[in-house]
């Protein structure tokens, strides 16, 4: 089968190799392009980057010789993990390219007619798409923030099911998310950062965007009415973002019947047999000192958001603790996923070969 | 002049080692028995404890020879480190033989005739003494939880302002808080551990009790009314609490007369010249990234409270930063400042040479 | 094809827990016993264990009860990764029972009639176990210290190919290397312990028995002669020894040469087909910086030797880095590979079913 | 009394800062001007520094402006803390406007009129200065390498006592050791670099000059003669060089001995009362589990080299370990106490306050 050429922007920087290292061995995608800043192009990727992940450089990505950003004509759909500075022009002239832009960069997240999306929760939103101008093909879809990404997950099932009217949450984020080189070691040893540049901001407005109601016409959002607080840290950890919430519900719930509707989740994705879909997006632990970043991050192979620590709140009524992986599920896994809805939804069904599109709709 | 004998019980545990450390070259009192459990029982303290101090073991402890726990007849004073499993008892037997028992542990601090105090906020509930049945010169006062007296000081000048409806904590609690060995290295590598037994009961409840009110009579409190929701969590950091808390005021209050109230803070200490009272129980540091563990631990010498961050809540109206250090401020070095407290408001004049007393007084 | 029923001693510490990671889905063996000290016997595994590793308890070992650690009839191998202090004594009455002891532990050693195996190196010298005077099919085989392996491994090729007059080794150790709870968070953030009780002992020993050449009749080793100096630290890092090496050669020998000499190394376990075997037994990188504990300790499963930064030394001739994962290769992974040697040279040969036995040897 | 009026080179670097926080209290020393790159030109220090010390800027500090590194007419003398890449020419634009520079970088130390000094080990080596063409006052003289310092001071007492004939080390070196941001906390958590660029090369030449001998003529030096062998680590520690040394020495010597030539050292700073002379440069600590860095850098406010372990090497004869802070010892306060000698001697004699003088040689 023909699979669908790709190009990844920002494919040097901490959540662009985390795209190389998915989408190479990727069913659907065949990387065609890595596209990084003046200082790297011309020189095989291998040499470009300075590597992070454990498992090593794909081979074939190893020799590629790195490119500018300027769109690549043979690619059909960009991966973007560019710096946000950078970011809103380059993936703009992907998007007039006629390409499809699937980013993670925050630029464009919170624009009127871009979606903002997390497959298993608000696929729906992907029709914001008729609101772009750009040509045949182009558009641009996002992915929300690594902070975020979990927090909506739980959240949405509970706002489903009982109405959300309140949320507070406190971060205790891993280092990566802040890229690489990112922290230096001396900041970070014995010690807990208590603020993230422009952090708690995209907390307080992302997940009322994701859990926003689609209008009738599909060309607009109604952001979600509930009251969102958020406090960021930094903590001495490598990956994983463990948050601390505490909700307040409109209807009374159980504990028992909270927990079911995580673990009952109707999930946008179901049925749909996407790549990188976890078997479960949610999953509890009852053990009380759970979860943790180094035990529980890997859950789902990155993509599982786990929840713990289901208990009363004396203030806003429920509180638990919830732990995803800030570079996979929120960073390269996450934008993966959502391209591969994009793909299961047809976005693309005009610009890939034909049995390449039968192959995913099966 | 001559010095207050007094005994440290559970001398080499994480929090008795700082007493030692204090202790032995303190204006006012004299250690004269270094107690703790059997097993270390007639050895050289030098050879009994794991000394984890950056700081060396002062020269005359270190050849002292470790007691048990029974009492001490010279000694008029006794601090208490004990673990909590064994504290309840030895303490009771020590204020039963008219001894005053200063305790770090938790198992007393609940009880109602028993004054749990921070010195610079509810000093007057020393007099709940009056309702203990020891004999004479026998007492037991407390001092909180560690997690517990940098968020009561930060609360307290707000009540006493603007009266507080509700504040919510989310804590990321150093690993010295669990004693040595406490935590194993391979429990908090690279990890953040979301439980600490019984913490989140402590924390939700001594606050209330030490921003309670005395009764006219001085033998009871009425506990302080607001709701109080806790998160603990156990960081991969040295020494020095952080807390991310929330607050709902009764009164509206901008962010300078918040600031102004922690900064004008009227301590029940002022005036009396402690030893260990520090400069200034609470600063506000305006930086954003303050304040971290490892630059504010050590404020006024481990016994200031550093504040941050405020900015408002879109939940409870306000929320900020805090830290202190758990082992000073949080453990001997506030049993110390309270000891000194309980000294010059008269507590043991019976008992100390006329001398130290004067000297006290002035 | 039937599996070879064997027990796991200590199942519930550091390495016993990675055994039983292992052996449940071995193609080979299968547990049937899982034995562990009084505390533990009688409880589920799942509940008698603090399970540390990431990947989670096997099914079928979660709900197994644990059993003491007296010879199980039913099993005709143990794999031990028993305390020392209660080691000699268990494994004695296994192999006195006729059963196949393979041991992790310290205890038997260096004892002359016990083989010391590291399998590629020393196959040979499991003929030792003819002076053992244990009944049918009883026997004990050991597995060297996790610091030794490494080195010996690094060693073997340079002491065929040139001979080895001296070796000095400073070794920066892992955490996990000490069990769990083992090293106190308190002890080993921000810091080094230049003191491991008893490992120089044992480097600067076993390396000598594993190279030491056979007797012809079988029955005795030869160490090799060799001056052997050892430096042992623990560092702050979960797996993964580094050991910094210098060698003196008896034959001059070049850069490539050396390198040759380990990349084309000989294995005594080539053609065996072992499931333990990594591809390469060592890898060496050119990179100047590299081997690092986070980014080599997987390689090969855990199972390689990663050795880097050849170059000359002004005293011995020659020095590089190399890098073992402490609680696979250096551990239960070396273990299982021993294990599995021991079958396929037919230790077991009465004992098994037929099938199994024919399956293994193919 | 009047002091001497000083500059700070690279002021809001590691070594810098550290250099600010101990000029603005030195009894002889009077900063006038505080010197960085461009980029910090002409704005207040507190504003230019990213200040990494957890004691405060001092305020007559923090409110200065920052000037350009050329030549300040009012100071006689310049502390250098400049990036390697800049500071040979800056180095000599101060020494040739007649100024004394005492530098902590590394470009001018291996030139053969340059001293690379110890203020106890090699004072006399000062005369070197005599072969430097800088006009009347001008001269540079330079402090070693962090790394190194420990060593040679380890190393001194034995040459002189016993003749070194060669040193293997290998170091575990802190991360502060690499400025400021420095090491990226992704690279160094839960892992050990065994590679830091130009380190063993510096480590390898150093110790030999700075143990060399002078000439008659006090113009020239003979390097010491015994082969040195460095391997060099970064660790995921914060501030303190750990280094497993090994010595062959020239005559026989027993443990006592050997420990009682460290103890005993005479050193040229002897008598001098240089204000941050330690009073012992080395101590010898006899428990098995020391020098560690978080308990032994502070040793004689980090200007103590701490020994331990002193114990047979089967290659070399003698090992033992070494711990020294980096950036006290092996930067500021290194770099000072050469300042200190230097006034001590009389380098400035010509150009300070003759009352300062006074005071000195007093």
């Amino acid at each position: 089968m023909e699979k669908i050429p790709v190009a990844i922007l920002g494919a040097s920087g901490t959540v662009g190799q985390r795209l190389v290292s998915i989408l190479y061995k990727h069913p659907w995608f065949e990387p065609v392009a890595l596209c990084a800043s003046e200082r790297s192009v011309g020189k095989p990727y291998a040499e470009a980057v300075k590597w992070k992940l454990q498992t090593p450089i794909p081979l074939a990505a190893a020799n590629k010789t790195v490119q500018s950003c300027l769109p690549v004509q043979e690619a059909v759909l960009a991966f973007s993990a560019l710096d946000a500075d950078v970011a809103y022009d380059i993936e703009e002239s992907w998007a007039k390219s006629g390409k499809l832009v699937v980013s993670n960069t925050k630029c464009h997240r919170m624009r009127s007619n871009i979606p903002l999306i997390i497959p298993e929760l608000n696929a729906s939103h992907l029709s914001l798409i008729s609101k772009q101008a750009y040509p045949a093909g182009g558009a641009i879809v996002t992915n929300p923030n690594c902070s975020t990404i979990g927090l909506a997950m739980a959240l949405k099932p509970l706002h489903d099911a009982f109405g959300i009217k309140a949320a507070s949450v406190v971060t205790m984020q891993a280092a990566s998310g802040a890229g690489y080189p990112g922290v230096s070691f001396m900041d970070l040893l014995d010690n807990v950062i208590p603020y993230i540049p422009g952090e708690e901001e995209k907390l307080e407005s992302e997940p009322k965007k994701i859990l926003g109601q689609l209008a009738e016409d599909g060309a607009s959002i109604k952001f979600a009415d509930f009251a969102m607080s958020a406090a960021c840290h930094r903590v001495p950890v490598m990956n994983g973002h463990l948050e601390a919430v505490s909700v307040l519900l409109e209807k009374k719930a159980n504990k028992e019947e909270i927990i079911e509707a995580w673990l009952a989740m109707d999930a946008d994705t179901d049925g749909l047999k996407l790549p990188s879909s976890p078997r479960r997006p949610l999953a509890y632990d009852d053990k009380p000192e759970r979860p943790q970043p180094r035990y529980d991050r890997m859950a789902g192979n990155g993509m599982t958001v786990s929840i713990g620590r289901l208990r009363p709140c004396a203030i806003l009524g429920w509180k638990f603790e919830l732990l995803s992986h800030n570079t996979l599920r929120g960073g390269a896994g996450g934008t993966v996923l959502l391209a591969e809805l994009c793909v299961a939804k047809g976005l693309l069904s005009a610009r890939v070969p034909a049995k390449s599109a039968e192959l995913m709709l099966i």
